[in-house]
């Protein structure tokens, strides 16, 4: 069972239709946004409950989640076929960090990619703290799991796109790139970056330049410099 | 006594002659980038233990230290007047998840940004899960401290600065903004964005321009994307 909690989620949740089978608010919680989430759940017919505070901290495995809970059918993962040809896809070799993974997955939302594609193996998968660091994005963008990366990066040659992959040593900067056919952004995990193994596959390997003495930026920071560029670039062109 | 863990924050605080009181290391860890603390902590005549991971996870507070933790004096804070005149700044209004903190210094760093501006109040200080999240740009990058943050961009405005907050209402794009004047760049915390008092300190509001349902990012990604594009137009002008 999924449990979505904090006040964004659960909205967003509703918006976009996600079955849930109940929402859970916290005795003694208010406010207009609470208030939404209440008509919005009579609406589409969930129902909601009104429990101690102590019940939802122990379900949403956190204090934090705003006085409200909702407990639903755990969310499905897309296949790279139901993704639109052609759309901006970000691929992920083993982002490790769930708050990590879900700020990517709401940064390509807003970027407006496609879907995100990460590993089945040797990496986080769609916790309810990856869904809580996505804000909301998770109901709208498409996640797909690879059995394999490298065939996944192949099989979207075959499709026409061109892999581009960050790398500290890559040769072109992100922003000397144009962007303009079908773009796969591979971002490889926290602290070692890509496998040698997916760097042969991409096309491309980018870099972002960078000043002062640190080597490499948070990877969801990283992912939102590279998909705004190339959001901006496809915009401008 | 502020404490480093990890291999990155103990490295960068060693390189960049952080004074450090002693350095921890687990029994049994091991690797050629433990020994290049252990090397150079015998060169900065730094004294080097070993002892049991249990203590090590205590000090960090955390299992995730990697076998090296460091206990030195605490970080502290600039002053403005000893930032570069001129210098890129960023400004954080109430930011206070200490993770977005310290993605945030690693990120100003790497933008090649003079300082980052925090408020006394209502914001995360310098905690060592800062230290650890900024990867070791804290070792590099001066932090400032204002008692008022309207005072303090009323007072860089005096020194030239332009400032300007990012803000969903915004009415110019991120990208259309020359930032070829002393800049600041003012962020907002997670979930509220910037007080209406320092959204009226600004002289400009600018927004990124974003698809899909959510209307925000991650606050250190914002951050990430929005000085990538004023290093990138500096670099170009």
């Amino acid at each position: 069972m999924a449990i979505l909690s904090g006040i964004n989620p659960v909205l967003e949740g509703l918006k976009a239709g996600h079955p849930l089978d109940r929402i859970l608010i916290a005795k003694g919680a208010g406010g207009a946004r609470l208030q939404q989430i209440i008509e919005l759940a009579r609406r589409a017919a969930v129902p909601v409950r009104f429990e101690e505070r102590a019940g939802l901290d122990r379900l949403a495995g956190t204090p934090a989640h705003q006085g409200v809970v909702a407990m639903g059918a755990s969310k499905g993962y897309a296949e790279l076929d139901d993704v639109a040809a052609g759309a901006l896809l970000v691929v992920l070799d083993g982002v490790e960090d769930p708050h990590n993974l879900g700020a990517i997955i709401r940064t390509a939302h807003a970027a407006g990619a496609g879907a995100v594609v990460i590993p089945e193996r040797r990496a986080v998968g769609l916790t309810d703290v990856v869904a809580k660091a996505a804000a909301g994005a998770l109901e709208y963008l498409p996640v797909v799991r690879a059995s394999n990366v490298n065939r996944t990066l192949e099989d979207l040659k075959k499709r026409g796109y061109w892999v581009y992959g960050l790398d500290e040593r890559g040769d072109q900067a992100y922003d000397r790139v144009e962007y303009n056919a079908p773009t796969a952004l591979v971002f490889g995990g926290e602290g070692q970056g890509l496998h040698e193994q997916v760097r042969k596959h991409c096309d491309v390997l980018v870099r972002i330049p960078m000043e002062g003495r640190i080597p490499s930026l948070n990877v969801s920071v990283a992912a939102g410099v590279v998909l705004f560029e190339c959001k901006r670039r496809r915009a401008a062109s």
